[in-house]
C-alpha cells in the first residue's frame, strides 16, 4: 500500500513555478509574497463522497475539477483572481497512486486555465473520498465585491444558465428517467454537473467595465437561497421574473418528464457556480454594449421583510425559497 | 435539525475584529490586507474521527483545540506568526448546535492565546466528525525557516518533551494498561494528547536571538520520521543521543509497563507538535544564555545516504525510523 510520502512525492510534480509563490509543496507550509496594494481573498470548500456526490456519478478526474471549481467560484464572486490552492485529501484504502494522479489531473485541467497549481496539502486515510480545497486569491485593496449593499431599484443579472445541475442529479439518481431521455439531453445536463465553470474571467470583465457592482454571490445552494442572502444583508426584497431565468432546453425537457414546473427545478439547483451580480440597470446596459453576456433576471425593491419572490409568467408573485441544503439533505446519510 | 445557516450564524460570533482581516465570516471569502515587507504562510491540516482520534478519547472542546494546534504547529515551524484561520467542518447528524459551540470554544481557548479567530468556513454533513483547518500566518520576507539546509556539524535541539502522545494513545486504547497507572500518570500523558501546545512563541523567541536556524520542522509523524525529512532534504545523516531525548517520567513508567524500550515509544509518538530546530552549536549556547529552553538531542553528519540513527546509551548506533503513519495505520479503517 502506498505511504503518505508516496502521495506527497506524486502530487509535488503538479506544482508549477509561480512568481508570487516563494515556497510550494514539500515544507510545513506554502509561502506567498505580499504586495501592499492588494488583499488576499481566502475560501475553503469540501466535496465528500456520498454527501455531495456518489462515486459512480463522476470520473475521478471530474472530482478534482469540480472540487477546485467550487472553491474558485467563491473567490470569483468576490471579484478576485486566484493565485494558488491547497488540498486536504481523505483517501480511501482502495485508491491507488494512479487514482490520486487522475484526481490531480482534474485539478490541473482547471488550474491551467487560470495559471494556478497546488502549493501544498495534507493527506489522510478516510473511508470515503473527501476533498477539501483552500483557494487563495487576490483583489485590489478595497475593490472586493461583497454580498451586502444591493440598493432598491438595482437589477439582478446572471451568468450562464441555471437548472442543469438539479436535472443532472435527477438523471443520475433515477435510471427510469435516464431511459426516457436521449444521449444529447444527458450530455447537456451532466456535463455541467461534472465540469462546472467558475466565473473568474467573467467577473473580471464585468469589473473592468463597471465600478458599480453593489453585490455579488455565486450560486452554490440554489438561485433562491443565494439571492436571499443578498436580500437579507441589504434589507431588501428580490423579485425574479420566471420567463427571464435562462434555462437550457434540455432542462425544460427533463422538467416535463418529471411533471415538475421548471422554476421548481431551477430553485433547487445548487452548485451551479453561476454568478448573481447586482447593479444599477444602466450599468448592466453598459456591460451589454461591451458584449458581456449577462441575463437580467430580476430586481430589488424596498421591503419591511427581506425575502425572494418569483413573478410567474401568468402575473402572480409567489415566495421562492426552495434551495438545496446538503446539510439537511445529504445524499446518503 | 439545525440547518447550515444556523451553524453559520452560531460560529460567526466567534470572529473578532482584527486590524488585518478586512472581511471575516459571512461572505464568499475572507479578505486579508497585504503588507509588502511580509509573506503569507499557509497550511492545511485535518483531524478526522476514527482516523486521528476516537470520540470517547476527547471532550468536544479538545477537538477544536487540538485541530487548531496541529495547523498552528506547521506555521510555527516556518517561523511565522498566525493571523487567522478557516474551518472546513464535517458535522455528524447527532451533533447539536451546542456541540458545535463546544468545538468552537476549543478553537477560541487556543486562538485567544495568539489573538486569532476564525474568519471563515464551510460546513457539511458527514458520518464522522471531520475538522479541516487552514491557518494563515505571516513572516518577514525571506525570513521563513525551511526544512532544508541543515549543515554538517549542526546540532538538533527540541522544545518540550516527546513520547507522551504515544503513551496516551496506549492508555486510551488499553483498559488493562489504564488500570495499572495512577491518576497523575494518566493526567500527565493524556493532557498533552488533548491540548498540545503549538510552539509559535518559542520559535519567535528563538528567531529574535539567532538568525542562524538552518532548518526546522514540527513533530507530527514522529521524532525519527520528521528528522529524516530534514536529513533527506539536506543530504546528511542525523544522529540522536538516546540519553539526551527529553522524556517525561510518566512515559518511562508506561514504557516499563508495556515492556518496551522508551526510545521505541518515543520514535512512534506522532502529533507531539514540538519543534526540532537545527543550528550551529554556538548559536544554541547563545539561545540558552537567553533563557530559551531547548534540549540538544543530536547532530548532523556528512553521509552518502541520508538516514537517522540513534546512539544508544550503551554506545551502539542503530537505524531509527519507526514513525507513526496515519496513512498506513489509521485507527479504525
Amino acid at each position: 500500500m502506498p505511504t503518505e510520502q508516496d502521495f506527497i512525492a506524486l502530487v509535488s510534480k503538479f506544482f508549477k513555478e509561480h512568481p508570487r509563490i516563494r515556497l510550494g509543496p514539500g515544507d510545513d507550509a506554502a509561502v506567498i509574497t505580499e504586495i501592499s496594494t492588494q488583499e488576499f481573498v481566502i475560501s475553503v470548500d469540501a466535496m465528500v463522497e456520498d454527501v455531495h456526490f456518489h462515486r459512480n456519478w463522476l470520473e475521478i478526474e471530474d472530482l478534482g475539477y469540480r472540487a477546485l471549481a467550487a472553491a474558485l467560484s467563491d473567490i470569483a464572486a468576490m471579484g478576485a483572481i486566484p493565485l494558488t490552492f491547497l488540498v486536504n485529501l481523505g483517501i480511501p484504502a482502495d485508491f491507488s497512486l494512479a487514482n490520486v494522479e487522475e484526481l490531480y489531473n482534474g485539478f490541473k485541467t482547471l488550474g491551467d486555465e487560470f495559471c494556478i497549481s497546488p502549493s501544498g496539502g495534507n493527506f489522510y486515510r478516510s473511508p470515503k473520498i473527501s476533498i477539501g480545497v483552500t483557494v487563495i486569491g487576490e483583489v485590489r485593496r478595497d475593490m472586493e465585491v461583497r454580498r451586502c449593499c444591493a440598493q432598491a431599484g438595482d437589477v439582478i443579472a446572471i451568468t450562464g444558465d441555471v437548472g442543469r445541475v438539479a436535472a443532472a442529479i435527477h438523471l443520475l439518481k433515477d435510471p427510469f428517467l435516464s431511459q426516457m431521455v436521449n444521449h444529447k439531453v444527458k450530455a447537456d445536463v451532466v456535463s455541467k454537473f461534472r465540469r462546472p465553470k467558475p466565473r473568474i474571467n467573467e467577473m473580471q470583465s464585468i469589473l473592468r467595465n463597471t465600478s458599480e457592482v453593489h453585490a455579488a454571490i455565486d450560486i452554490s445552494d440554489g438561485l433562491a437561497s443565494d439571492i436571499l442572502k443578498i436580500a437579507q444583508l441589504s434589507g431588501l426584497e428580490a423579485v425574479l421574473y420566471e420567463e427571464k431565468i435562462p434555462v437550457h432546453p434540455s432542462v425544460n425537457f427533463i422538467a416535463e418528464k418529471l411533471h415538475k414546473p421548471v422554476w421548481q427545478l431551477v430553485a433547487s439547483s445548487g452548485e451551479e457556480f453561476e454568478l448573481l451580480v447586482v447593479l444599477p440597470k444602466e450599468e448592466l446596459q453598459k456591460l451589454r454594449s461591451a458584449n458581456i453576456n449577462l441575463t437580467e433576471v430580476g430586481e430589488f425593491r424596498p421591503t419591511f421583510k427581506p425575502t425572494v419572490k418569483i413573478r410567474r409568467s401568468i402575473g402572480e408573485e409567489v415566495e421562492f425559497t426552495t434551495g438545496f441544503d446538503h446539510f439537511v439533505n445529504p445524499l446518503d446519510l
